[in-house]
């Protein structure tokens, strides 16, 4: 049996897995050919250029890399397995299966991995829990083997490695053995997950130690605080994500995981109401997460500045990865309306046209055109101005890589009573329906039914909260209007049945919450799920967007398929004290109609500057 | 002689030494006696608490604090000697004495000192120049050593110990030496004002060798690339100050005092560019500079986020030490407004009331009350909800207290042809004039002339720029409007003749530059030099002062001693995504009056939320 990236036990809805969604084209097919034909063939390529795979092979004065480059391996497998799951390729096969043995071979027999410790010359296995990442790379590798597991391989020689793992993380980690955790969440839903495809327990209860431990101060306090690693409150007792962001959502994963698996209400409503916070106050109209560069971290409610986002990639595949779990285990329409938010404008941003470059840092403001990232070496930086081909901290290509190849997974889920659709791609569905549609181009999405059905079911599409004005259901002739969230017609569907879901794409002007300082007195463009952006590519004769002006009068407009709004540029003095006694009132020049791009097409044109967030006023 | 804290050369102004100034009373006099009866004895008690004055005795085993730590028993002893310099006062003599031998004995012969490298056990010298401080230290050990031979003392043991220190530098870093530099810039100025102070020319040859390498790539590249230590481009190739703030702008006072004595008037017409436009675009209304927490840097142009600020107080004290070499230089009268600022703003916020805590970041927001700083033991962090007695890093104390100790120094300058008054503080200048005023509490300031002289000479007093309107000068018995800059009145003066100049300092609003993107729609309120602040302890029934909104049609006004605006308070609802379709209106509570403090004050009533920028719209 094939499986989705998650595969809960109680929840309430049950995910439709990638291989029952056949992804035909549009958006996410292109895409995902991308990550087959350029990404991962990319990854592929850095990882034997940096020599982090090689380190699996080579003796430890020979190894290259920062202290958890080995995870970048196991995302690449994990990414190759969903890939391989999704469609035969003899070519990344190979790739595949001659990285596994790599891998394989450099497993102790106590099933002890890592190519950064507890060899001669190297510290002592699990000597630096804080910062040495092994227990986080061990959760990378078992996340690699329930994919592989969950797409027709459950012996894989990379599932029997990652369980000789996990089996040595029981032992050591157990409830008499070292009373601590990693620095860096991840483990913690990899073990359910391994549980879930295994049915061995100890995994779970392990799993729960790890969770129960962390927030009991056990790691150091540091500048950053111990929310860095979570450690500064139970997950049960917190109120909102902090600290470090893609260790916030991590761990926040592996508490619903635990939940599902337990029964434990009191920590799924406690996770369930920090996101709900979260959502509400610290997340980017991108769905990015995480403002701060110092620590990676979230801020705290509203500190949402554009030019100082963070909004790391791989944040935003955690977030995914809680939002999927939350939409599972309640069907709350806001997580999918997340999902697709943050699929559109952050996962589909980070990688270049080309798939040879990626964004780590997700800025909904470039000021400046800055440095330029070293084409032939890892990028030191987190940021810059055009996309990378590789960092030293290079998490996000192959967290882009596996997302995207198992972006499928996303898109349905059933329950006793039927079918709900969360996302719209062109293809077929669990062998239930067909969607034809050239969303998020435009609004109209045809549901055929591809069965004759002996009794009524009910077939569930999701409004997102952006359609609230406009969207129409069209059922046997009938058209209606209806409402954000999940629209459900329950019939004794027939094969050919067609249903159609009309959401209003019209581009649209979006405010701000009051509280959120650092754009008042601006608009962004969005058109469906796409943020738009301006770049200073389309601004004639101007490096920075920064003296553009919108009028908020005149409604966004897409003409020959561009998204067009008025403007104008102030003319502003150069040098002087930029504070004054009286209110600005600059010259300005009308620049009639400018054009806008989706937000995730930005920087492929060169250097440029770019905003999000347009401001109305001086 | 004594001396000011610089003694350019050649440049147009002299300075008055802070023994020719006599502060007699009010703002300065204040705090000049909490530093001598509060803030210099509870650094003592910490640099003996954390064994940071002790490791000069103790074995490299012993040793405790971070690799700078003798840096700040270096600083503090500047602090002592220019407080030594201003009136005798035995208990602090004793500590300077004691403190002087200590590091003293440990020095070794050839000149070498520092507690933290070349000692059995340790690094050897000079090993890690990137990171290990050692002549960063040095640097610091030479400007107290300067602040003791201008207050009199030339041959003291600090002096001579900082002699051989420098000597062994030149010896090693010479032009057929190590071809590199310290990682944090301080030595550079030091060592010019050690040759000014002693003549000694290989001083002054050997800052110009450290600032001709920095900028050409000696030092490594890393996450905050090269500009976070000044290596990025040379220093007469910069257009703006950049980088790590603190490390910018030592170096820029380096570059000034070597600019002067060699009449290198390329470099200082390039940093005095690199000033102006920083001015114009990178400081904080308080004069605080450096808005990135993470390398504590400047951040790019208009990226001033008042509620991640950093605002370092030791990078103010920087900015102060540059802006008084430009002020020599050109008698720019914007250099003094920014050191005014700078001083009332920042380094008098600094400290707590009470002298025994300190802001190490001044931010101009606090959104949420957060983490209160541990009493009794250094605060691991630069930030915290209420000034931190201690820090692992503790450098603004003791620069905060060598400031105060040497501020007299900053007030009034001489050339051939007079007297010019930067600061108006009540006291005595030069011997040439006594000054009355209550400034800044109110804007009138009694200028007397205390010789009769033989020849006319001028007297210039600045008018500052924001007394754009309304600033008067009386003199025999004629009043006029004066525009900002300096008004100079030359004349055969008189002893008892008297001067009158009224600055207005009725509460005023003031705007943002319009690309300032983190404050639009916001005003400040400012009264004479002095910003203000909007505390939430002043605000009945609330923790947060985010929801406040200020009428802009009511300007500000003085009432029973306190400044008021006029304010409500949106209602907002709490848990939604946070980008609408439609504008926000909000619901709003008339709040009538609210009181405003002066920001120095804030955060001495116990935890609370503060702001400085106060938006007027939604």
């Amino acid at each position: 049996m094939i499986d989705g990236p998650v595969r809960p036990r109680r929840s309430r809805l049950r995910p439709v897995g990638p291989d029952r969604v056949r992804i035909t084209g549009g958006f996410w097919a292109e895409l995902q050919e991308r990550n087959r034909d350029a990404i991962l063939p990319h990854i592929a390529e850095w990882l034997d250029r940096t020599g982090w795979l090689a380190n699996f092979a080579n003796g430890p004065a020979e190894r290259r890399g920062r202290e958890f480059s080995d995870s970048e391996i196991y995302k690449f497998l994990e990414a190759l397995a969903w890939e391989l799951g999704r469609e035969e390729n003899p070519k990344l096969q190979e790739i595949y299966d001659k990285s596994v043995k790599a891998v394989a071979a450099a497993q102790k027999t106590d099933g002890y991995l890592s190519t950064r410790f507890g060899r001669e010359g190297q510290e002592p296995r699990w000597s630096d829990l804080e910062w040495g990442h092994e227990l986080y790379c061990i959760g990378h590798l078992i996340q690699a083997a329930v994919a592989r597991a969950r797409t027709g391989h459950p012996g894989d020689l990379l599932v029997q490695v990652a369980q000789k793992a996990a089996d040595l993380v029981c032992d050591t980690f157990g409830a008499d053995g070292i009373a601590s955790m990693d620095g860096h969440p991840v483990i913690e839903p990899a073990l359910v997950e391994l549980y879930r495809v295994t049915g061995e327990q100890r995994y779970l209860d392990q799993a729960r130690l790890f969770l129960d431990r962390r927030g009991t101060r056990i790691l150091p306090d540091i500048e950053f605080g111990r929310a860095y690693w979570q450690d500064e409150v139970p997950v049960r007792d917190n109120t909102v994500f902090h600290g470090h962001a893609v260790r916030a959502v991590y761990l926040a994963a592996g508490a619903i995981d635990l939940a599902d698996e337990t029964g434990d209400e009191e920590l799924l409503d406690a996770v369930t109401r920090q996101w709900r916070r979260t959502v509400a106050r610290r997340v980017y109209v991108t769905g990015g997460i995480g403002s701060r560069h110092q620590d990676e971290a979230f801020g705290e409610d509203f500190v949402l500045p554009p030019d100082r986002a963070y909004s790391e990639t791989c944040a935003s595949v955690g977030s995914i990865m809680v939002a999927w779990r939350l939409l599972l285990a309640h069907g709350d329409p806001a997580a999918a309306d997340l999902i697709e938010r943050t699929l559109f404008n952050v996962v589909a941003t980070s990688p270049a046209a080309d798939g040879k470059a990626f964004f780590y840092a997700n800025t909904l403001h470039r000021r400046a055109i800055g440095p330029l990232p070293d084409q032939d070496r890892p990028n030191p930086r987190p940021t810059a101005t055009v996309r990378a081909p590789w960092y030293e901290v290079s998490c996000c290509p192959t967290n882009v890589s596996r997302t995207l190849a198992s972006v499928a997974g996303y898109v349905a889920t059933e329950d006793d009573d039927g079918l709900q659709l969360h996302q719209y791609v062109p293809g077929t569905v669990a062998g239930r329906v067909t969607v034809t549609t050239r969303y998020p181009a435009d609004g109209e999405i045809h549901i055929r039914v591809d069965e004759d059905a002996d009794e009524p079911w009910s077939l569930s599409l999701r409004v997102p909260a952006w359609a609230g004005d406009g969207a129409t259901l069209t059922v046997g002739g009938h058209t209606w209007e209806v409402e954000p969230g999940y629209v459900t017609e329950r019939r004794r569907w027939r094969r050919g049945d067609e249903v159609v879901l009309c959401l209003p794409v019209e581009p649209r002007f979006t405010h701000p919450d009051p509280r959120v300082d650092a754009i008042r007195g601006c608009v962004a463009v969005e058109r469906g799920p796409l943020v738009y952006a301006l770049e200073s590519v389309d601004v004639p004769g101007a490096d920075s967007v920064d003296e553009i002006r919108i009028d908020p009068e005149h409604a966004p407009v897409l003409r020959g398929g561009q998204v067009l709004v008025r403007a104008r540029r102030l003319t502003l003095s150069d040098e002087d004290w930029p504070y004054a006694a009286a209110p600005p009132r600059p010259a300005a020049e009308d620049l009639g109609e400018v054009p806008l791009i989706p937000y995730h097409t930005w920087a492929n044109r060169g250097p440029s500057t770019m905003r999000v967030w347009l401001p109305t006023l001086c």
